[in-house]
Formats: structure tokens, sequence, C-alpha cells
């Protein structure tokens, strides 16, 4: 599967004008971590990859956790009593608290103050707030537009519904070869915030639209979840699919000018963590690998001692750590069709190694096989070979039933592609043998797997 | 056991003045490694903590060595027949060879020469020399002095002794609840000398008296000892409490004002090894780690392969590397009140960190727990998480049964203390359970095992 | 076996005009990897050590290759027809391609064209250029000769044979106590080029005098090989032999004025890797290790994976990376006398670590012995110990059973020879005994040994 030819066949600037624009119509839907905004935005990825829908009902106890009341909101705003609107939700979506309960009153602006929330060092943005799991409402608006609010009384609306309902979720199940699984993971929980996550929402679909119809080693299991207990849910609902997953990445934050960011699994030396370092090395720019850290998006989740799973997070930069992060200068333009597109081309990239990864066995292990009588070495003796066949030397040298191409990519400093190459042009030589798909496990599910047996049993 | 907070309870200035005005009581002794400046400086410290005294007869054999006939000494001078002394033992103990035979004569100053040391490098500065194991006497002095010597006769006394008798050593145990130990040591046996190395005997007094009475989980030995031949002799004598020892320290040069330096144990990665790393990593001030050799202080002895004991040495400025080591210079002035309090606060700290840490197991080890309905997280969503909730996700993240609060404390690149905070406000938030304290061994005592048994059966 | 004495008792200066004058006598001789011109190389080497010549008959499979015909040559010019030769192998054999085919032909300068070698960017020199498995002819030339040929017919004459012979090789073995093995080998293949390999043919042969008659711990086995398939031709059928390598060292580019390399075995972590590095770390001036990688010289075929012998490559200037790399450039005033005899020396050194390195057990392992009464510490006390006494402690310290004198060296970071002179005088002193010579293996045969053992049953 050369998914890397595959992805660089296409027109780059093409699937950067296409990301961006299915990033533009996902953007002014007022998502939250339930309700009908998430789940117009799952529709909308339903027409691009059959994702299958699951509703889980309020209530439902998933590990420590409840599944929430449902939200939904219709109308909010601040107005002067028979005037303008001041603050309006019909504008934009971040002007009201995520998740505030109903309210409609009358009040000064001393008694509103406590529900208004800004960001002093930003006087022009809107910050993006919620409150899931304590009641309250409340408005966002620019610094500067709180300070021109004059002390008077105000009609306050929020139209809003916090009720029993369910919790949505999407996941798109790409069956291959094996059952053993790759996870590609992202949050659909925000609202009008085109980096955080919009990016990771489209940058998935493409994926998954790209691998779609090929033959594939691993399944692959999509999953657009809203942020923490969406993850949650789904690991409540699915313990038994977890088992399979040998390699998962979250993807967040992927549409902005920063250079890439790889932050490790909990594990730190898992197959995907040193696949994706290999890659970003590769591409260089200044990409970053980042140790495992307990905050972050769901890898928080996927990374939990009980689970353990080998599951990393892509990023360009890191959330929390660039100013626009949670606030509308989060917007549209804040992320590069070509950003998006370079980020989906990583993305390939990884499962193009994933895919690839394998160990063969060298058929000639005493000395080196006579690679000129082949073709495969050059026919006039006296210089340094060149990086093809400097790559051939590596495989053969290494290949002794231990070491997998990806080893012998970082051991040689040669990119996994070179070294798929010349494994490719031995094999066809008669020079290697693939050692079976049974003995190519690159990665074990850890964890505590007794107590998991018996919490379920 | 929170030492760390009783230690700050203290006025740190007042602890200053109380270590330095117990150098200062101290620094006139003459002390050496058998005698009675020895004996007079213990019964010092047995005012303050109940140390009990052995005396070992001279001749007594300890492992490769004997103990030495026992020194004292009353007067030493070099004199003009008729006039003054102009070399004098009762005005500076330093001038007489440390160990010299008596001597009552009169020579020329050629034939006195052989038996005169000065430091030409620092010519007003006496030097502190001995002759323990090597039958020898002489004066040390300024190199000024000795230029000003006049070549005529002069009258020689050393009027000293050298008999059978006792090497006594101070050892106070204080028991805890297990009878695993820790053990602190520093020599005795430096005459008037500060930082080598009344710092490190009023520092290991200061912190027996502020460990007496607490609840402790380790049990302590502090060893007040004559250097190399006391510790050797401790060693022979008390084989099997060796045994128990699982952490150890080595005091010595802990007054003036350089950073902090630790030399490891020779096992390079003991749990005091690390602990110690840990606590002067989070001093900062340029602390440093060295790697052990076998050069130093009594930590020579407890790391003997045939010990192999987890004992570090702890200093400020590295004996040997500074100019006023073994010299006049090293005086009462070269320590600081600030220095041997600041000195007593690492000790303190990490004692703390020997004395908390353990290994707990986080109940809700599948996805995390909800922080927010327990007041264990910041409420309004859309920030990232402060230090105090930064720990929590560590401690709950490694807290699979493997990690140790020391383990989650280097992980995370945050202080042990905050990590113990963290912990126990999971714990009475019903998150963590504690590892039974039999699990909790962090040490395991190495070595000659076999060897050992038979040699003392 | 003090061989780093023996050494430098030798006239440093005498040693290396002995090496060039054997460059020099060997320089004109036309080498190929079959042929005369090898077998009179190997004839002037016997007349210095004892060598047995093996002749392998052409077609003689050797693992996955065949012994080539033998290639032997008289003559080879491009002559003005009726006048002067304007290209002559009789003035410098590089002129004519290595392996050339007979030709005798009259020809345009374009027909002649693609039989033309030179180096564009470096006009003067003569490039060396071969063509063994692929049957061709031509002719070497500088670039500014070639540019002045005229257009118009020459006289084109090669007088070789190519036909069945044989392959010759030398091999000298020295017996030593042990049947482990260390194997010197290097190609002697290459016609008139000094630095490749000329420096490593002389400084093998003169490392093979300096060890005959001496009494040895290990075995050694000098290997003097056409490169490539002489190499793969000895490892076929010595195979049994091969089981008895513990160390070896590729010897080339010895003469050049480049800072020392080691490329490391296979392994990585060999014995030899170690003690190369450690030699070349205390030798300084910026000598360097490299990483093994499966380009090189006969290494190649020694770390194959079926192999994975410990054999590593020592160089000055690391062959393909200097300018003058098989060109005429690489002539005998690219060598110089002083770098041939510090290779020699090098060579030495690392040899007399092997034969010396072992492992001792402390005799007093519980607290240091007393060094002093046994006259092995300084006797006034009171100073830091030197560097003799330091070595002692260190040795004593780690002479648990488990740490070699090499480990101790690297530990230390004092000189192996250092560490073995304190290790003779506390052994002198009964303070340590020497570990039977059957627990001193400190390397193990490593690679597909039942495959091996199928392969050739």
């Amino acid at each position: 599967m050369d998914l890397l030819s595959e992805f660089d066949q296409r027109d780059f600037e093409r699937v950067g004008r296409e990301l961006h624009g299915f990033a533009a119509e996902l953007f002014p839907i007022c998502r939250s971590i339930t309700g009908d905004g998430l789940r117009k935005t799952l529709a909308m990825i339903q027409e691009r990859i059959p994702l299958q829908l699951s509703e889980v009902p309020s209530g439902t106890q998933v590990f420590d956790w409840a599944v929430p009341n449902e939200w939904n909101i219709r109308d909010g705003y601040i107005k002067v009593p028979g005037g303008e609107r001041v603050v309006d939700f019909q504008k934009f979506n971040l002007h009201v608290l995520n998740y505030s309960v109903p309210v409609r009153s009358t009040m000064t602006l001393s008694e509103l103050k406590p529900h208004l929330f800004t960001i002093p060092e930003h006087p022009d943005w809107i910050p993006y707030r919620t409150s899931y799991y304590q009641e309250n409402w409340g408005f966002c608006l620019s610094h500067r537009q709180m300070l021109a609010l004059e002390e008077r009384e105000y009609e306050v609306v929020i139209d809003s519904s916090l009720e029993a309902g369910h919790l949505t979720y999407g996941e798109f199940y790409l069956p291959g070869q094996s059952t053993d699984e790759v996870l590609i993971s992202c949050h659909a929980c925000h609202p009008s915030l085109a980096n955080d996550n919009l990016s990771g929402l489209t940058v998935a679909t493409f994926l998954a639209r790209l691998l779609a119809g090929k033959e594939l080693r691993y399944s692959y299991r999509f999953l657009f979840v809203p942020g923490t207990i969406g993850a949650i849910t789904w690991l409540a609902q699915n313990e038994k699919t977890v088992a399979n997953i040998r390699h998962g990445l979250v993807l967040t934050c992927l549409g902005d000018s920063g250079p890439f960011h790889y932050k490790k699994s909990r594990r730190g030396n898992a197959t995907i963590d040193r696949v994706a370092a290999h890659v970003l090395h590769h591409h260089g720019e200044g990409a970053q690998i980042l140790e495992f850290s307990p905050n972050g998006y769901d890898e928080r989740q996927y990374c939990s001692p009980g689970f353990n799973l080998a599951v990393g997070c892509l990023m360009r930069s890191v959330w929390g750590s660039f100013p626009e992060y949670h606030s509308s200068a989060d917007s549209l333009e804040f992320i590069k069709p070509e950003k998006l597109a370079g980020s989906l081309q990583i993305c390939t990239a990884i499962i193009h190694v994933l895919e690839n990864n394998c160990r063969y066995r060298n058929l000639n292990p005493f000395c080196e096989p006579q690679l000129g009588r082949r073709n495969l070495y050059g026919s006039a003796g006296g210089n340094s070979p060149g990086t093809e066949v400097h790559a051939r030397l590596w495989v053969l040298n290494l290949s002794d039933g231990e070491h997998s191409l990806l080893d012998i990519a970082e051991q040689s400093g040669l990119p996994f592609s070179v070294i798929q190459q010349a494994a490719a042009a031995l094999l066809q030589g008669e020079l290697l043998e693939r050692i079976p798909e049974s003995d190519q496990d690159f990665s074990v599910h850890a964890g505590f797997p007794h107590e998991s047996a018996q919490r379920h049993n």
C-alpha cells in the first residue's frame, strides 16, 4: 500500500482548499459536548464518510462519570430594554458561555458582571468558555465591548435547554487484513473555533476518505467525539474493542502555521511514538517531539493507567500555548489551506510507515550477496555507492529477523521510504524473505488486564 | 511526617546562629583520631543528643587495620632557649603535627627543618598535617613564620603521649517504625578546622535533634567517628547492623559559601542518590551531582565493594578542592551561619523525601476520575489547569502500583512536596489507596552476602 | 606482556622510515584481486613474516560469489600510430582500467572516449578504476591529458589476459595460550596507491613481526587478502576457524595526516569497540569513533549478519572522504613515516589492552585495606592522593569479580596502563587475586549458529 505516492499524486493546493472549505462549512455551527450542533456536525462528516452515530442517554454511568444532560440553545443576548442587542448569540456563538442554563431577566450591569467573561490582554478578542458540570450562565465578549457597557439595566436572555437527552458520537470503522486497529480520534465539541478543532475534524475526515477502499493491513477506527466525556463514554462502552488498538493518534490544532509537535504516548517508546518521531524528523521544519504528560486532549483518557494505550497526539502549535487558543482569534483565517494539507500529508506518512513496517530475513546472511550480477549495484567499482545501494546494504545487514524496516531506517538515518524501496528491490532480487505476518506484531496491549476482566464480568 | 514544614516554621537566622555558636564552642579543642580531644567533643554533642559512646582498645583488629595507640597532647613549642616561644601549640593546635610522638630536644634550624610544614603558596596560612600510622613529629607554621626563623639553636618540645588506650566513637540511634535504617555519618577527628568538619558535626547534631521525638518511618543512626579508622572500626564491630542500612549520607564541608555537591554512592542509582539529586535540582543555585569515586571521606568505607552501601556524600565545596582546605584558613569566619542553616535544610528535605516517598494505586485507573465534582479541579473549563491540578493528574496517571512519588516527581519535573500534596488531596478524595508498607521497599542491601556470612560465623 | 613498553623502547623515527621504505618497495607493483602482482606482493611480505599462501581456483563458489578468472597484464598504451605513447601503463599502472580485457585496435578519439576515465575536479590527477565483474577495458588519465588528445586515430593496446587461474591470499597464524583469536585483516589488491592500502599492509606486517615470538594470551591471525572477494573466499573456506575469532581489526588508510577514526563493529559494544575507543580517547588529537555502517572495507563481510564478528575498522582519514582517495594523488608523498609509526603504535596499544585486560578480586572487600603499611600509600596524610594511589583505590573498589581492568579504566577516566600498573602493585601486595582465565572471556561469538551448522553439514 503506497499511501505516500497516492497522496503525492494529488493536487496539494486543491487538497488544502477542500480541507479549508469543509472547515468553513462547519465553522458557524454551535457545537457542544451534547446537542444538535454536535449532531449536525457529525451529519456533515457523514456526507463524506459512512459514519456510524451512537446516542448515549443522559445519566449513563461511564467509569467515574455520568453522561450529562443534553444542552441545546436557540438564542441568547444582552439587550438595552426596547433597544438593540449589545451582545448577540446570533452574530457569534462564542458569545454565550457554553452549557449556560436558561436565563430570562432584567438586571443591572453590576448584577450582570459576574456572568461576563473577557480577555483583558487581548481587548478585541472574545473568549471561549464552558461550564459543563457546574450549572451557570454567562456571556463572553471582547474586553473593549464590556468596558463600553453603561451602568444601567439590561434585558438578559439565554434561550437554552439542559435536559435529559443524549450524548452523540460518530465512529467510522475501516476493516483491514488484521483485526488489530489504528485509532484516529478527534474531538468535535468546540463551537466556532477553527484550529481547535475543526482542523482535526477535517484532516481526520479526509484521512478516512484517503484510506477507504484501500487494501489495508490494519483496521482503522475514526472517532469523532465530544472531548473528555465523549472519549470516556466510548472507552466505557467499547472495552472489548479497546483490546484491539495497537496504535493511535489524537488529532488537534493542525491548521495553524506553527511547526509540528508530537506528544508521545504514556509508554514513551511505542511504535507510534517512534514512527511519528521518524516521520517528523525527516519532515524537518523544526518539528518537535514532546514527552507524555497527563495534560492535553483525549490522549489523557486513552493513556490513563488502566488502558495505557499506544496513543500519541499530533499537533502543529500546542493547545493552550498560542494566544489565539480558545478565543475568537482562532478563526478561519488562523488556519491555512496548505497547513491543513501538510498535516494530512504527515498523517498519511505516519500511516504509510505503520502499514509497511515489517521484518525481512536476509537469505544470504554470510557475507554480502553479489549485488552487481543482479543489477543492484553500480557496475564501475572504485566509487562510494550512492544512497540507493547504501540503503540496500543496510537492509541486507540488519535483516536478521530482529530488525524491522523502521529499526533500519532509524539506525541508518535514511527515510523509511528509501529503506522500504531498498527492501522491495532486494525482495524482487530474491535476496530477502518476508517474515510471516504472525511474527510482525509491533505492539502489545498493556495495562491492567486482570482488573479489566474482573470489572466487566 | 512533614519535616519540611516543621523546619520552615523555625527562625532560619536563629538556627544559623545556633549552629555557628556550637561550631565556635567546639573549635578550640585539639581533636585527633583518638584521645581526650575527641572524647571532649563527643561529650559536648552528648549534651545535645543522647549519644552512646564506645571505647575500642588500641590494637583491636578491624578488618585490615588495627586500632592505633591513643594520642594525647598537653603542650608543644619551638622556643629560643631562655626566650619566647616562636611556635606555640597553646596558641593554635594546628601548630603541632597531629599524632606527633614526644620530643624534647635542642637542635639547630637545619636539624629542625625536616620537621617543619608550611604552605608556600599561602604564606600566612598554617597547614594541617597528620602522621597517624608512621611515627613522626613536627610543627606546622606559616611560610612567613618559617622564613623568619634565624639560623640558631632552638628548644623543641612536644609534650604528647602515644600509648595503648582507646579509640572513641559516638552513636545515636533513633528508632522508627521500621528497623530499616538511615545512616548519617560524620568524622569528628579534625582539630581547629571549621568547614572540615565542625560543619558536619554541628549539622548532624541539629538534624538528630530535629528528628528526635518524631514518629519516623525509618530508624536513624548518627555516627560521630574519627575519619577512616573510626568508620572501619564501627563497620567491623557492627556488621549485623550494617545489613539494616537502606540509605545513608556522609556529611562534610557544609558551612562554606560554595554551591552544594552530592557525590553519589557506588551504586550510582540508589534511592538516596535520586533523592539527593531531586532535592538539589529543585534547590538550584548551581548544585552539582558528582559520580562516585573512591576518593573522599568515610563513604570510601561504606562503599567498599564488600559493603556497597547506598551511602552518598553531601558537601558544599568539595574537600581538597578549595584553597582553605586543611589549613588555618578553614576558620570560623570561613563558615557562615546561613550556610550551615541552609545545609541543615537540605538534609531535612532529603530525609523528608525518604520518609514520605511511597507508592499509591489509582482506584479509578480507567480514564480520569471526575475531579470537578470532588472540588479537585478548576470549575470553569477552557483554561489550562494550574500546577496543583497538573500534579494531581500526574499522580493519578502514574499511580499504577509501579511508580513512587519520587518517580512521579522526577517524571513530571515538579518538586516532591507538590506531588506529595497532590497525593494527599487525592487520598482524601478516595481516589488513591496506599500500597502496603511491606511493598514499599525502595532499596535492597547488596554486596558480598555469602562471604560476609562466612567471615563472621 | 608489556607490548607498549616494548614498542616504546624502539626508535620511533626509524620505525617510521622502515614502514615507509617497505611501502615504497611495494608501490610500483600492479596489484589486482588476482594475478601475479598480488602474488609478488605477498611474496615480499613473506620475506618479513612466514606467510602461508593459498591459491583458490577460478570458479570456486564462495557463498553468493564465484572466484573470478585470473587477470594479468604486461603492457597497455594509447599511441599515435608510428609515434609515441600518449598514455603508457609502463609509466604508471593506474593508467589501465584494472581488470581490463585485452584490446588491440586502431580507433578514433570518439570511439576511444567511452573508455577514458578522468577526474575533472582534479585535472592533474589520474583516477583509479576497476571493472572486476563486468568485462570492459579502459584507460585512466589526467583530465588535462585527455583534453590535449587530438581528434585523430590512435593505436590502442592492452596486453592483458583474463583466464581461469587462481585467487591468492596470505595468512599468518601466531598461536597464543588460547585458541581464541584476534583477526587482523587488510586488503592487498590496490596497485600504486599508498594510503589505500599499502599503509595497512605495512602496518599489519610490522605488527605481526612485533608480536611474533612473544608469549601471547590470544592467538593472532593476519590476513592479506584481495578486497571483498578475498575476505569472502577466506570466510567461505574457514568457517570453523571463524568460530574462534573474538576480536578483530580491519586496517586501512593508516599513513595520511588525518586524525584516527575507528568504525565500530556491527555489535556496537564489543570489547574491541570499547578498547579502540578507550585507546583513541586517551590518544586524543581529535580521534573519532564512528558507528557501524555497512559501507567500508572487509568489515562489511566480517560483520555480515550471518557472521556478526566483533571486527571494527581502524583508519586515519576515512576511505572515500579524502580527495586523494582512489587517485594518483594517493602517492608515497601522501603517507608520512611518522604517521605510519603512530598507527603501528595505536595498533600495539589496542592489542596491549586485549592481552592484559582481566578481572581481579579484591581480597579485602570490607573497607579499604591499609595501603600505608604496605608502602602503597603516601605516608604523610592530609593531602589528596595522587594519580597512582587514586588508580589503586579504583582497582580495589571495583575489583568485585564483575569489573575488568577496562571497565575500571573507563569508569575512572584513567588510561588502561595506569590501571594495569595499579593492579600489578596491588597483586604484589597480595591485595588482589586474579580471576581464573577460564572466567575471563570478554566476548561471545554470536550470529546464526544453527543455520551455519545446517549450511555446511
